[in-house]
């Protein structure tokens, strides 16, 4: 037992045994689960509002069709909302199975690995949603300077589920940005200790 | 003097008396203060680079100028960078500072405060970037499901501008990436110590 109150295994991963602690970390991670939970959902819903959105209209003789594909931003957001679920997944798993295990992180190349996947979907997803809010501005208010004309007069409902959509996104970054900091936490308060060699790697 | 070899002042703010960690925080602080002062020199160049570009053209007895103001995406990236050169100058003094009395960081009030602002500046600027990418791929390539002609053919040197002003954003948003990352070490290294009260915020 250490002065923590934490068993260490040969894992590096010891077992918890109590004090005030506990209640803390128990905390941290159920907001972590939460947040990954939610965010999962958001991701699916986002994709699935904006991957199966479409609007026929009729000009005339011409029949055309408003889809997601129309605007590379869109397909972006889909796949990256697409690869934040399977990511946020597997996350909830580990969460979960750690917290069956009752154990805690203090594996350092795993926190590592969280951290750094946690920003990575963060700054992929924030850049996703702001190219696609981008491309909905265009879309709404048309850019008159350079002649390209609003075209959700013509496709309102086909846009209002956009709208939702990266609505949607927009909540599951949001979310990312938070658990970012939850996981930044967990990775830095390892070289909290200031024992040479865990903070020698910086 | 703590376990720690630090001296702690009224202010929460110890003087620092050598040891192992007074190496690493020196490199931590040198590596801050460069990326700061990279970050101000890079927001400054895509500013002005972006802010004073112009081109003009006549077709037939129609003369056109363009100007950055004729794309919203420009526009918020210039105040993105504005902003972005701002803080980091502000910082930039606070760091010369800090190195100047020679104290180490242990203020949680200001740890969180550098900490929120490297968040916000970093989300700021990546959406600002985003956004004006997409912009700069309609322009370039044009989107003719949307019937949005491309204009880059018509101002290749406003457009070749424009890229290296938002290339040198891109490099200003990866270094604030990093930056985000050192920070949050600052911080939650603070919580570390596992003592109770001092993790007892989360």
């Amino acid at each position: 037992m250490s002065s923590l109150g934490v068993g260490v295994s040969p894992g590096n991963v010891p077992v918890y045994h109590g004090s005030n602690l506990k209640v803390i970390d128990r905390r941290v991670r159920l907001a972590e689960l939460i947040l990954r939970c939610l965010i999962c959902g958001l991701a699916v819903l986002s994709a699935v509002l904006i991957g199966t959105d479409t609007q026929v209209r009729e000009f005339f003789t011409i029949r055309k069709r408003a889809k997601f594909t129309d605007m590379k931003a869109l397909v972006f957001l889909v796949i990256a909302n697409g690869i934040a679920a399977g990511y946020s997944l597997v996350q909830v798993l580990r969460c979960v199975l750690s917290m069956i295990k009752g154990t805690v992180l203090f594996n350092k190349p795993l926190a590592w690995a969280i951290f750094s996947g946690d920003q990575v979907m963060t700054y992929l997803t924030l850049s996703a949603v702001a190219a696609a809010v981008q491309s909905g501005l265009f879309a709404q208010f048309g850019q008159t300077e350079l002649q390209w004309m609003k075209t959700c007069n013509l496709y309102a409902k086909f846009c209002n589920q956009v709208g939702e959509g990266v609505a949607s996104s927009l909540l599951a970054c949001l979310s990312m940005v938070l658990l970012s900091a939850i996981s930044a936490y967990g990775l830095f308060r390892l070289y909290g200790d200031n024992k040479g060699k865990s903070s020698g790697r910086w």
